[in-house]
């Protein structure tokens, strides 16, 4: 069975080594795994709870995804897109707070942290706290339920938060999925190797302990001014080194082999000098990220191609998302109208429910054809010619099986006036009805 | 100026003559005044915070959306719609809580009077409380900011929710609108002389007091038999009866003419039976009703009317909507990649922000056509063939200058794989560049 993994990147702030050795290295080897079905989004509506300034938001998100991209995310192989790409997102938030209820939220760690820190102050329990703080967890649940992953690598801090999703999809189900389960019960990957680097001065590298060594900004020129002034102690080129409990080896371990590891290790012990020591580190740190800076420099030129990357994973995202909102939708009975129920149709002498419909047929020009027609004959799909009945015929019972999932690259094109959510919402009733 | 006027129609329950002579019947003749604008919306977002039953939830809005349809709403001069078919709403619902302070959601009177009762019952405060519940003044403020409306009639249990939409309006535009203001100040309209019809007990007619007079449902035979059920005084036919005071008479009122009323009256005090009294109730009610009910009967029978009806609606609000989405995301930083800061560009070496093109071109067919291309070459909108090249040209100023508000009956349509919001927000770009 293929898992489906979803990761969320904070899309504010600016990336150092510490987030590439913790967070983007590992995440990118995972999604290259056979077997893992993988989703990376930028978490944007979740940077505007923290960030009101415009500017900010925007930089940053176009470096992030320009980072993650030189690092070697590949989006052909993954489904990367801004969750503010997805509308159907917010609508999901929205059905999920109304199955949440409040005291849930005034269990959560995060809002919990904010309120002690107004009590130790002795203001009013939530002052300063804004709504987006406060619900966030139901975004957070959304993010993760609308494409049902299976599999959530997140830090210790957010596994109440999986928890909660578990909970709402659970209550969703029970609610809702009398013949089914709409949601899947994700699971948190709270990684114990994920590794986490020291800084300049041997604490966790942070940008709150302003020890940092930044990824791609400032290039070549700032990683060898950082790595020039990572703490040592004061032995002289010469005399013997302790490698172990020094900043600069565990960083030099985290981009090294097992040999170039255990060679640095004996020269550090012959007195190799700190200074030499520090030009090897930033050597190898730079036959690892010198390429991908490069990249990161080319992407960041061409913005309008992280642009169509971004947009195109929306397309595969939404494939997904559409057709499982138009089920929920249903679910909660937000219906269209033509589905009457047979009680109320009795009641008022007529209106079975009538179903969207395919056909097939050939053009002067001697092509086959396929549309989808509403009830009301309304065309919602139109297909391009094919020099051969059989391959329409396979598009239409590929759409009829798959529903809007199919689309992604299908030969057919919307009618006039069909939104991407209507025509997903016929689908759906068309799979439903299978 | 015209005035925008924004009318939420709860969409749960039946309707009964209280609903028509209270809100139903003012409010379509307002919305007939000259120099009104008038939105009506099935808040069928709102109506899921308390019903979880799908079935209760279909049936209402069809019933609801009929019942107004049929009263004389007339969906061609009035913007009639769905919330849950606009989903910009849940997304401006996100903007919005994110500059929402806890602390205002606090202060709901809904909310706080649901706390004080399960305090009163020694519960703990939030005790079955769903977040739906609490935060539901945001979703109203998204219902009434996304249309810019000037004035929102409401119950005075709602005023509160207007001062809300307005405070969060002036915190965003204070935030984000440092060269315009991008949300409309709503005031609230509290219609001091809208009636409240009296029960069949003499109390305010209610569901909650088992004391109402059905619409339509269960046609002229129900209504006859609720008539019947009115209470009066024991005063034999022939005796002389006192008007006033009496909920017939109250109800005959609200149907009839002055001299109508004044003629009831002096029969009454002649001695007119009270039997007789109501038959001439039930006439004059049918008289207004029964029509209204014919139509109802008929809506019913062809739902899929309504829905086209409703859809026609969406896609006039999502015309305001989207557009005014587009700014929103530029103000607060979800922005295309394509426009990178002049900081940005430099640094990175080019990349000036690029604005979608119109171009007009003349076929080999000898017809005038357009297109919108975006920067990338992507054609995002394509006319069909004009005669003249006049049209063409007058149809690419139309839409430079009123961005996608324009596209309302416009002879275009979209490129293929290119969203509403894609477009809105290209147009939008457009707008602001003018």
């Amino acid at each position: 069975m293929t898992i489906r993994v979803l990761t969320g990147i904070t899309a504010s702030g600016t990336l150092h080594l510490g987030n590439y050795v913790g967070a983007i290295r590992p995440c990118i080897t995972a999604s290259r795994k056979a077997d893992v079905e993988s989703f990376f989004f930028m978490a944007d509506y979740h940077a505007l709870i923290k960030i009101d300034d415009p500017q900010r938001i925007e930089r940053s998100r176009l470096q992030i995804a320009a980072a993650w991209l030189a690092a070697g995310l590949d989006p052909t192989k993954v489904i990367f897109y801004r969750q503010s790409d997805i509308p159907e997102i917010p609508e999901l938030t929205w059905l999920l707070t109304c199955v949440t209820s409040k005291g849930q939220m005034n269990r959560a760690h995060a809002y919990k942290a904010a309120v002690d820190a107004n009590l130790a102050e002795g203001e009013d329990p939530d002052a300063n706290i804004s709504m987006g703080l406060y619900s966030y967890p139901i975004l957070m649940a959304a993010d993760i339920l609308m494409f049902n992953a299976h599999v959530v690598p997140v830090g210790k801090d957010q596994l109440q938060h999986i928890e909660m999703a578990r909970d709402l999809a659970q209550r969703f189900n029970h609610l809702f999925g009398q013949r089914q389960d709409f949601f899947t019960l994700p699971e948190a990957q709270i990684d114990a190797e994920m590794e986490l680097l020291p800084g300049l001065d041997g604490r966790k590298m942070s940008k709150s302990y302003d020890n940092v060594i930044p990824l791609f900004e400032g290039g070549e020129k700032a990683l060898r001014e950082a790595i020039a002034r990572i703490v040592t102690d004061s032995r002289l080129p010469g005399e013997p080194k302790d490698p172990d409990g020094s900043a600069l080896v565990t960083i030099y371990d985290a981009f090294a082999t097992p040999a170039q590891r255990a060679a640095l290790r004996a020269e550090l012990r012959a007195g190799l000098a700190w200074g030499e020591a520090k030009q090897r580190l930033v050597e190898l740190i730079n036959s690892e990220i010198g390429p991908m800076r490069e990249r990161y420099d080319a992407l960041l030129a061409r913005p309008e191609r992280i642009e169509a990357t971004l947009l195109e994973g929306a397309t595969k995202a939404r494939a997904l998302a559409a057709p499982l909102l138009a089920k929920l939708r249903e679910a909660v009975g937000l219906r269209r109208f033509q589905t009457v129920l047979p009680a109320d149709a009795k009641a008022v002498g007529g209106g079975k429910p009538t179903l969207p419909v395919f056909k097939q047929y050939r053009e002067s020009d001697g092509r086959f054809y396929f549309k989808l027609s509403a009830a009301d004959g309304r065309v919602l799909l139109q297909s391009q010619g094919f020099d051969d009945g059989h391959h329409a015929g396979a598009w239409i019972k590929r759409l009829k099986t798959d529903g809007a999932a199919a689309l992604v690259g299908a030969p057919v094109k919307r009618g006039d006036g069909v939104s991407e959510i209507d025509l997903a919402r016929a689908l759906s009733a068309l799979t439903a009805a299978e």
